[in-house]
């Protein structure tokens, strides 16, 4: 059994930051709230969020999970304008029924049984933590993206930096940690694909609060929240740089 | 002898109105005001418009036909601002002088006599008759467009709906008479084409007051104000829903 | 040796207005400020600019020649936002140094030496001067877009005009001198190429005044500014008006 009532805007939020990297997911329900994870095609990044039940208007739900097409919710969330309210419920174990105002939609459901299985998350310790503007982030992937198809993200002496090498140009962003709302431990340094980069960045340019977690020649994870009691974490493996 | 002047975004939405089924309109002109007739190619919808002389500053005319292309005239109108009025006259039967602020333009005429006889006007009974808010009626044919391309209009014990069915998905929009700004007749079903209504809709997603008449596989008309003195109307033929 | 702080907003306009007829422009550096000329590689159409030593908020420079790949250049300063000052500063003369707040972008130089010459003004004595709202001439010119590929522009009898014809439609913007901001000289009339004209129009659409100098068959001049101490100025070649 599983039926709820919440924004309209943080569930396309959600939607929208995981179906950059997969089609379809398993969206675990549990007395506690829903929550995903699903890793994308080529096994180079993983998309998870968590939406606790506090910040739902309605929420009833058993351990469970459901099989969702993500682009079709996508779809229909699109239909909600600001401050509508979305209804979900999952009638038979075999259709989600979405309710915006006085529209109902019945998608299909996807056995999740048939799905691929939940990655597992890998036990990661960063040296680096920083704490910085979507928007500021977002400003560099696009800056780096206009000379070279990866980028490199770093804390260097307390400044947190973002640079990138083409043929004839490069570019660099800096950061101290005045600049930045808090920046934690020490050095680090690792590159990125920008395609990758480019489609999270999107998920969270509008946010006052992004969280980096660094190493060197380590995988990134970045964290965000859509809401007051819901988060998106990406993780991202490193490319190698050449020297 | 043609000779008006009138708002320009009154004419543009008449012009975007009739130029989504037909390239060419002939519109008749007389002391009562301008009209037109027009049945797409395929004779499966029809549009017409009417435009009272008291929508204009200054109207002089005979009874007479102009032969228009509408995508030209529609170029012409895209011109004007917000607030700019449009004076049209006709020139020796043969070219239409447009004129907005400072900037005159000439469109050459069609013959009318070279052109498609006006369409007769069916004689047509509706079951039912629904006034709604265009926006409402938008967002039902947008969402009904993701998953099927034809929708059902019907009215059932005083509810209006809009409904669709994919193959694996549905979607189903409820107007309850409150929540409708008329409601009059008694029940009714038929199914239309969503190429024809995604392309109406655009004309009338923004006016408060769209009417709504519909029987039974029956056509469906609609009908929406462009300002106090003019009018559009669209007619649609049915398609046959199979079981 | 160059340095500067200038508004990224004026740089910017400088730079689009060249690229949309060159690539590459070499920059002059003095004292003074900052000057370009190229010509299309057509050679039908020239553009130059000036940015006076007032303009900058930090100016130093001897007299020098950087060569700069303008799209690359246009890309960098997109990245800022309104109000953000950039600093450019040339690097061992191999390399240009841009920074907008944080983000620091280095470019290669192209060496002046194998770039094209600067192209000789030429003498030239124009009958007609007029100074107009540069939203009205984009208006026209987008209105004879519609019908034609190439534009007139005149003065008669004290009345500025831009005219098109096509093969069945054509169309006349007339200013009076009322309407105008300055008008001086006499008649003229000259045929020039929309799709310079279009281009051009791009970067003087919003600037109130907007300087045209012409003559009968002759170059047209057309100048603007982008801030109190920076102009540009095109010169197109007319195309000669067949009976």
């Amino acid at each position: 059994m599983f039926s709820c009532i919440v924004d309209a805007d943080v569930l396309k939020k959600l939607v929208k930051a995981s179906s950059i990297l997969v089609d379809e997911a398993k969206i675990r329900t549990s007395s506690e709230g829903i929550s995903m994870r699903a890793v994308d095609s080529a096994n180079v990044a993983m998309v998870s969020f968590e939406l606790k039940r506090d910040a739902f208007e309605l929420f009833e739900a058993d351990e469970s999970e459901i099989g969702v097409d993500l682009h079709r919710l996508e779809d229909v969330l699109e239909l909600g304008k600001k401050g509508d309210k979305v209804s979900l419920s999952v009638m038979d174990d075999e259709k989600l029924r979405i309710k915006i105002r006085n529209l109902s939609y019945t998608l299909s459901l996807i056995d999740p049984s048939s799905m691929r299985r939940d990655p597992r998350v890998p036990n990661l310790e960063f040296s680096a933590e920083v704490w910085v503007n979507g928007m500021e982030v977002d400003r560099a992937i696009k800056a780096a993206s206009k000379i070279s198809d990866h980028i490199v993200l770093g804390v260097e002496n307390e400044v947190f930096y973002m640079e990138a090498e083409g043929d004839t140009d490069s570019m660099r962003l800096e950061l101290t940690k005045d600049e930045l709302l808090e920046l934690k431990g020490g050095n680090a340094r690792s590159m990125f694909s920008l395609d990758y980069l480019s489609d999270m960045s999107k998920s969270f340019r509008t946010t006052d609060e992004v969280r980096i977690y660094l190493g060197t020649d380590y995988p990134v994870k970045i964290t965000f929240p859509v809401t007051a009691d819901g988060e998106v974490s990406y993780l991202l493996a490193p490319r190698i740089e050449s020297e």
